[in-house]
């Protein structure tokens, strides 16, 4: 699945041993992230590491079925135990937050799929080609020939699942499926995920929708879909930043809307999330004007000390600009 | 991956030879429907056979991407070329409509995975372990190594991910994975099909979601949730009926909710949908107090000459009783 990182990987285990080893993960973390974090730390353990998993930010509810018993500690019980780091799932060591950049600043391993991760780690195994974390450490460990238990199993299906949108975002690939298929085996369960998942929402979060389509609002004619959450709106509707997460793709998911943006004000910044259709809007560039990043296709922005007043409006501008380049780059491509 | 169906599917293809075949679908059709079709008619003609598909309904402009040039005719037409009948994804021929089901009365073939089908034809391949018909029929055509084109992997594909629910519902097994991953090593597209199916939403059908949810309201201890659309809605949102389907399945989604319900005044009378996460709730019998019938799980009203004021007491009381009737039945199981 992955010969490139044969080496690596099998060098990133190796040095694992005999070391006390914490998987990080970042910030507000996705299935993706935790999925990882806990099928990696478990693969370490069932080969006589002692490894643990640490976020900046506890696993989200609707997550924590993945966990089972493997082991999550702060920040501080890491460095108290001098632990080695292997991020996952982060572009950057910031992704973690500034508190685990700083505590790690030249951290063992680096495990990631983000196009924008420049490799800050001592062994790093990145892939951008590949639609997950999760699919990564799947295919490294089954090149390795190590055997999954059904908690990690679930873990890295719950990973895959998530970030491919349920299979079907682009970089979803035959490998991809042969995974999912090889995890099943090993005792995933994707109905219990998709319960889990997709079955357990709260009233709050309904709401959180229903505040956030009622105020979708389109321009670049039509091309590019914004929607808002109103500050005080977690508080309100007794839910959190947890609850938001998948609310921007409905404004993508209009028909001739090729951008759709979340945007929120929040802990005094306005914060949001891109979404394009394709990866050739680039919006981890655009993000990349609002001090975010992330990947072609889903980015995110973090703007201090601005108003949405004059926010918007450049929002706005950046976004129009963006798909008119795009457009009048594929016009002077046609015949 | 279907050794129990080798030698049926042989003697399918068989006893196609030098005839002419129509593949039938069912009414209403869905993406496995078309997706079944799709792709039985071209491992046929690709064999030489003379096969065309036919349904009582047209191809819904959603899955129409699916077809290509397949080709699709009338039932006259296929009647007066004398065609024999292969049935897909029908539990009896009565779901292709009564005038295929007279038209047909002894078909050729039938491959299904309804609980229900009693097996109606003369070669019957029927798996109701199987999340799609388009997962036995990519299985079959696999197991008999016949090649699929991309049009027929892509065919095969929707169907078994619409089926599916985007692969999470229980019948999503390691057999679904793996042939999920031949399909796209032969072509399919998943992130074209979920272009095609879940980034086409209209503007107005966010709308109708909205209101929806605006709407929802919850009794019985939160076990109930019910939401309204309200009379004119759709010419509001410059939508119709088909771009209600789905909605109740909002209300259905919230963690203890027992059943979920939708319901409009349309046409002069109530309509209203029922759906229970369970189907010891047997929504059937609900709908029958108002009109009404289906399935345990999925059931629908039709209420005349009576007002919103008096029909939405008499639901929510008939709700209440019906999971407070389940949660004193299970009580009395319990040790």
């Amino acid at each position: 699945m992955y010969p490139q990182f044969k080496d690596g990987f099998a060098r990133l285990f190796a040095a694992c041993a005999g070391l006390r080893i914490v998987v990080i993960g970042h910030a507000r973390p996705d299935g993706d992230c935790i999925g990882s974090q806990v099928a990696l730390c478990r693969l370490l353990r069932a080969r006589g590491v002692d490894a643990v998993c640490c976020n900046p930010d506890p696993v989200p509810r609707r997550i924590a079925f993945v966990v089972a018993d493997t082991p999550f500690v702060t920040l501080e019980a890491a460095l108290a135990e001098s632990r080695e780091a292997i991020f996952v799932d982060c572009a950057d060591r910031k992704r973690a937050s500034a508190p685990f950049a700083d505590a790690f600043p030249a951290p063992l391993g680096n495990i990631d799929h983000h196009l924008s991760n420049p490799g800050y780690a001592r062994i790093n195994l990145v892939d951008t080609a590949s639609a997950a974390g999760a699919e990564i450490i799947a295919g490294l460990a089954q090149d390795a020939g190590l055997a999954f238990d059904s908690v990690t199993a679930m873990a890295l299906y719950v990973g895959i699942s998530t970030d491919t949108g349920q299979f079907r975002f682009a970089a979803t690939t035959e490998r991809t499926f042969r995974l999912a298929a090889a995890l099943v085996a090993a005792g995933a369960e994707p109905a219990r995920a998709g319960f889990e998942l997709y079955e357990q929402e709260t009233f709050g979060k309904l709401q959180l929708l229903q505040r956030f389509l009622a105020s979708l609002e389109t321009c670049a004619d039509g091309r590019v879909c914004i929607g808002l959450l109103p500050e005080g709106i977690y508080a309100e509707t007794g839910t959190n930043t947890e609850d938001a997460e998948g609310l921007v793709d409905h404004a993508r998911s209009i028909a001739g809307v090729e951008i759709g943006a979340l945007i929120e004000v929040r802990d005094g910044a306005i914060k949001g999330s891109l979404r394009a259709k394709d990866a050739s809007f680039r919006v981890d560039q655009v993000a990349a004007l609002f001090h975010g990043g992330g990947h072609a296709c889903a980015a995110g922005l973090n703007v201090k000390d601005e108003s949405l007043d004059t926010f918007l409006p450049r929002l706005r501008a950046a976004l129009v600009a963006r798909v008119e380049a795009v457009q009048a780059a594929r016009a002077s491509l046609s015949p």
